[in-house]
């Protein structure tokens, strides 16, 4: 329905995408192509995407959606007895309505405060799965930035993927909103470093500035047999591929990508200073463009006259969690606006 | 690749999307909506096509591609040991690299000669299944045209919507190409009539000018409980769900989508005339905008130099069956090049 | 491998089963009957265990094992987004590897600190799944006896089964140890009882006293149809089923089923009681046939030399939990010899 | 229900098992052993069948079914988007309510006269099968004896396991009646050659004189690894699995196994010699323990007050195919008494 209000934080996707993008898909709206990703967009952009890892014998595979990209890859590299191990909030555990146990793999998850997974977590799980009664933990699934908003750093994503290393699980990076993580202030780590670290990993381009469109990098050579195989079979290929390539050209050509990211980033920690300020706590300190401020019921009442956020958890009949996010095309405008009105009802 | 020719027949997907269709995504692009399919564009789209087919009642869900249509549909309504009847040439059956079969579900094919299923075809089905050591055959799938080129007539889908109601079996349509279907000169049937014969089918707009996007309708009420649970769970909810909504409402203002449709079964027509002419055979008259004529293999080797299409076949040393698309945007004039061609060549 | 110690406490599994059951297999061995459990003695068979729950409506089905019993079960329930909520050590969370998954079903679970169930943990998992974008939990999973040895109370099962009605959900009783629940000491419920407060459940034989064999009953009307194809298609219908029924025909005429289950209880609480005497501790106090008694690491190491059990956990460098389970054929003497030896090296 | 009749050729799992086996069960009874098939027995029987088809490499797994087999081994083999080949009268692909498909998989079947499937026919649907649209066929499934009665010969079974090879295609064959049709008249090869050419197959115990079992031999080193995981998942893992030990080991000892196979061919034979000469046609010639007779259905109906046979199909109003099955108890004269009680009538 229509948004009668002055902005919706509620989600880094309210928008379409970035202006050059939709010029983009004019320009090239009629030429012929080759069907299902074959075509010379998809290529040019595995190509520039390749070389920014500098991993020349990654493939590079496009699909539409987060929640497609994360059941495709992970029941493509587990066998039926196999598990994924993940935080307790992690995107897959928790908000895609059981798409990973719909393909047949159980997730073993650890509870976390902040989202990231630790080399402790992985190992407790692992010692609790000793035989052929129990699911077989084969992979480990992180979130960068995570669902609360914070961003993996150098020493703990280089310990676990030693970690996986040795104890033969695959790692796997669900990048949805990479794009927030690299650019993040508190971020210690290059796109080439991530994708060295990890055995596949996706490159999230509708929370950052697409219309849809995510980069599955599968740099582990086991994983990449027939993998076309399994995005037909999940009803993963599109048959106008080209979309997705030029979206993806696009955007990582001048660095676009990383450009839209930081306004992300920058808007989201603006909206975190002001609102610390104002005296109010939040959940976890927001390290990319997701926060969760802590806020009185009757003021979460007044901010939804003429603002969209998503109220997360009543704590009690005092006060709320809410969750607010940040995007591409957040103005610096609407986060003044926004902290002038919240200090007026403070 | 890019493609060094003149014109590629290979399929009604090569191109990108009618020139409004992307208007109208600019036009719309930078306000925000609600995420998930919920905006107002979905939303006045559902009308018009609930409209379009005189029932209030029917649940309208955008989704991004044929192949996840179908194993969304046909995963969300059968029981774990029920199947679906299909002709053997049914896209479900042999191109959607057993994505049915995926979610859990057999395939009881029909062997037909036009890719037209028929009641006694079913019945034979119906009653070779007779107890629980065998699958339960549960629902009927037909595709509108059919993927041989030909497109039901008005009494055998009757006769197919009668028996299955009799039977208690759901139909189901897919309409990857509804559009060509109901605009042939073959047809018998409008859209309202059609989707008064079925339980559910959906409304292809990818092959008929749209970037991505179909449109499942739901009529029969007992299949529309939860089924955005469906679609979260098999990936097929996209955030920026708008798009969807916002190419449907392009295509059924204006009737634009039967237009677009004509163009595709008009340039077939001419192309099946002229190859007729010239003296080769077709596996099956073409209805639609899919043609399989038969040509010499030396033939087939010097079109190659010009154009684009799919070799099926080879029936022997001398000839080929090789399929031939149009599309919304095939001129008329490339049609009369290529008879010239094949002319020369004959 | 054979066993050369005295007596294992590793399980209820240990031996075959009791001498009647193999003689009225050896009597009908030879007498021609249908096959897969169409044949007299399952029919006889389930109509005493129609009697015995007062409930002639119910469907009752044989099958070979628990975890069989469980996969089958709540596959045949759930529709392909829906959850099943459990205790975090419910044998279908932790030692089924994965097999509900493997259905497609995600496990919601909560944690506690005696496998019990209660209706704040279903509550809390129901308030927390809130739209599409979650799994919808939509059926309980109990055991009873637990897989820590604790029974549930008559309160406690009323409140449950009055909140699943209330809400919606399916309540579905795992009764591996449904035998020794009900003659439990601490027991306050008739089979009778039970039966009627779920919508489904199993009598486990396996581990009272059984080849092999767990009885389904079907209580609920809507779980009812086709469950057989079910069955079929997950490996579940034994050809010769008549070895099935005649298990548990003997087992449940003459009350054999209680009276050894009352046997496996007995000597576990003399088992409990003796061990305690000397001064241990108990995870959770034992209610039926399974123990956990804590013992110093090297009290373990010197039982080893006569007994076996299952070392569970390494609590530090000074003390591990065991787990201990008694039989139906588990003799009284055996506890003597066991508790006097214990109290040698204590 | 109870067969009021003379004689029930209904299948070969009408009667319980062989009278030895029963014993050795009671032999056994309540001694202790570990569970899940890690017992002393299991193991024994395992080498005795390792030595039986020469091959010490071998695994070898027991189950209790063959649905259960046959669901349990294809799925832990094929790779999410593969399918398996078999024969359309394969049983996997009629008679176990769709199980395979069920875990995620395709099968593709060749129409066949006999239920001998042919390098031709895989040779065909290798061919058709070209890209990520469709399946990849990555089995073939052969029953020996099939489903129609008829046994592989050895020629046809090493062409088959030569293109395999070739191919990169598993070999399984489905030895539900392997013990008929190793001691068929027509057969030419031992159990260590079937092995030999196999990848992985199954020992039918079922349906020649076990109560329940059939024992899965892995010979391919590939699919060896973590299949009691896959067991366990699917529900396979006995607690008791000494009771399929046990079988075996009797069944395999002084060739027992054989010995009852061979009384259902014997008893096969002189049925059909009796028949035949009665002037009444076969579908296909029976080489095992399984005969389709076509009979006029008013020899049918008189037959029925007798004996009990199941009625395949009608083939018009005057007769039909009725299938009819020896076992390891059929006497020979009941063979004698049916051969004249048919002639009385005919």
């Amino acid at each position: 329905m229509k948004e009668m209000i002055r902005y919706s934080f509620r989600d880094d996707y309210s928008e379409g995408c970035h202006p050059s993008v939709l010029k983009k898909l004019e320009q090239t709206n009629l030429l012929q192509q080759i069907g299902y990703g074959d075509d010379e967009y998809c290529n040019e952009a595995k190509e520039i995407i390749k070389k920014q890892i500098n991993n020349k014998n990654a493939d590079v595979h496009f699909v539409s959606g987060g929640t497609q990209a994360n059941l495709l890859v992970i029941s493509s590299i587990l066998k039926p007895y196999e598990s994924v191990i993940s935080a307790d909030t992690g995107h897959i555990n928790v908000h895609e309505a059981g798409a990973i146990e719909a393909t047949g793999h159980k997730i073993s998850y650890a509870v976390t405060e902040d989202g990231i997974l630790r080399v402790d977590d992985i190992k407790t799980i692992i010692e609790e799965h000793t035989d052929e009664h129990m699911v077989k933990p084969a992979m480990v699934y992180i979130s960068d930035a995570t669902e609360l908003g914070t961003v993996y750093k150098k020493n703990n994503l280089m310990e676990i993927s030693k970690f996986c290393k040795e104890n033969n699980l695959m790692l796997y990076l669900d990048g949805a909103r990479i794009g927030t993580a690299l650019t993040s202030v508190y971020n210690e780590l290059t796109l080439e470093e991530v994708s060295n670290l990890v055995d596949v990993f996706y490159i999230g381009g509708t929370k950052n500035g697409a219309l849809i469109g995510e980069a599955i990098v599968i740099n582990n050579d086991k994983l990449k047999e027939n993998f076309r195989f399994n995005m037909k079979m999940r009803g993963a290929l599109l048959a106008k591929g080209r979309i997705l390539g030029i979206q993806f050209l696009e955007l990582f050509k001048n660095n676009l990508f990383f450009k839209l990211a930081e306004n992300s980033n920058k808007t989201a920690q603006k909206l975190y200073n002001g609102i610390k300020e104002l005296g109010y706590e939040f959940v976890v300190k927001p390290e990319a463009n997701l926060l969760f401020p802590i806020f009185p019921n009757n003021i979460i009442q007044k901010l939804l006259n003429n603002y969209r956020f998503h109220r997360i958890k009543k704590i009690n009949n005092e006060k709320s969690i809410v969750r607010m996010v940040t995007s591409f095309n957040t103005p610096e405008t609407i986060i003044d606006e926004f902290l002038n009105d919240l200090k007026k009802i403070t």
